[in-house]
């Protein structure tokens, strides 16, 4: 089995759902926080985070993209289906989620205007609006099947991001309650809290 | 064979890597300008582009967010093989790739600031100093094999909406003479021209 090593730095923003899938596989993997921006030239692509992927025989796999790394694992690690029509539904799920998040991760850590939240409370009801009757329509309350998978994963990144960051009141049973379902059942999983816990 | 409608407004954007690789996949395929914003509210994402696709059986897919809609076209077609790892490693180039085009977007169709400008030549300093090497490494020109993949589409895209909007000399043989011979090479693509023509 491989074993995986997730350079970023110690916070949750781009890597938390990388970490959660590497934990919910099971597989030997840590995080390392770079020198930076010492490190950046020699690194190929000067973009966090990186995956680093060793083999059992030593043979070693790199990659940039933290959308492109969480589906490489996803595949890898069976939350992406190998069904062209349903893993790319669910990947168009992911993607929309990470569109509140981005203007979540902007609001918060960049922006900080009215202007910022008021985009990020926009895509936060955008998302709501959509995922609702999707979740609602799942008799076990994830985007697919009768476990997690890719969205489910990206979904719970921003409800922890948001929620460590007092802006938990963006998730309520008012506006969202079959999300609020779907993450309060992921609330309970050890694997995706200790992945979590790895730099918070 | 499926044949597929690609909802969108009649420019190259969001819509052009899907439209190039329907068109090089010699499928059966028409644009349709949709009623906007009146069509928004009837459709389940409200989103554009969106791709519709009916099978011969009559079956019916529809997804949205065009970087999903051209992996899963990518993935059908041939544009990305089904191994893993190159699989990813050739989407984390696209992903790159879509950053200068996303701040090429922002700036000739939003911002048009000398800020946004500068953001702008900043990604594609970053995409000719990560992919010349990449380029210059590959025997035939391509980013993988001998032919056309999902990478080369998305860079193909982004210099022709640059050199359609008088931006070409971002591209030059100084900078990027590999990025270059590429795009250069796919200029006379006819079924790329056609998918370009179906709008412009």
């Amino acid at each position: 089995m491989s074993s995986f090593e997730v350079v970023y730095f110690a916070v949750s923003a781009r890597a938390q759902s990388i970490r959660s899938m590497l934990s919910l596989a099971e597989v030997n993997w840590k995080n390392r926080v770079p020198q930076w921006p010492e490190e950046k030239e020699s690194m190929p692509f000067g973009r966090l985070p990186q995956l680093n992927e060793t083999t059992p025989e030593g043979s070693k796999f790199s990659l940039v993209e933290s959308g492109a790394i969480e589906r490489y694992l996803a595949r890898k690690y069976g939350f992406l289906p190998s069904d062209n029509q349903i893993s790319s539904k669910l990947e168009s799920y992911a993607l929309q989620i990470k569109d509140s998040q981005k203007a979540y991760l902007h609001h918060v850590v960049k922006s900080k205007t009215e202007e910022s939240k008021a985009a990020m409370e926009e895509q936060f009801r955008f998302l709501f609006k959509c995922h609702e009757p999707i979740l609602a329509a799942s008799p076990s309350g994830h985007y697919h099947g009768n476990s997690i998978t890719y969205p489910d994963i990206v979904l719970y990144t921003l409800y922890s991001q948001a929620t460590k960051r007092n802006c938990g009141r963006l998730f309520n049973e008012l506006e969202c309650p079959h999300i609020m379902k779907l993450v309060t059942s992921m609330d309970s999983n050890k694997k995706i809290a200790y992945a979590i816990a790895t730099v918070e």
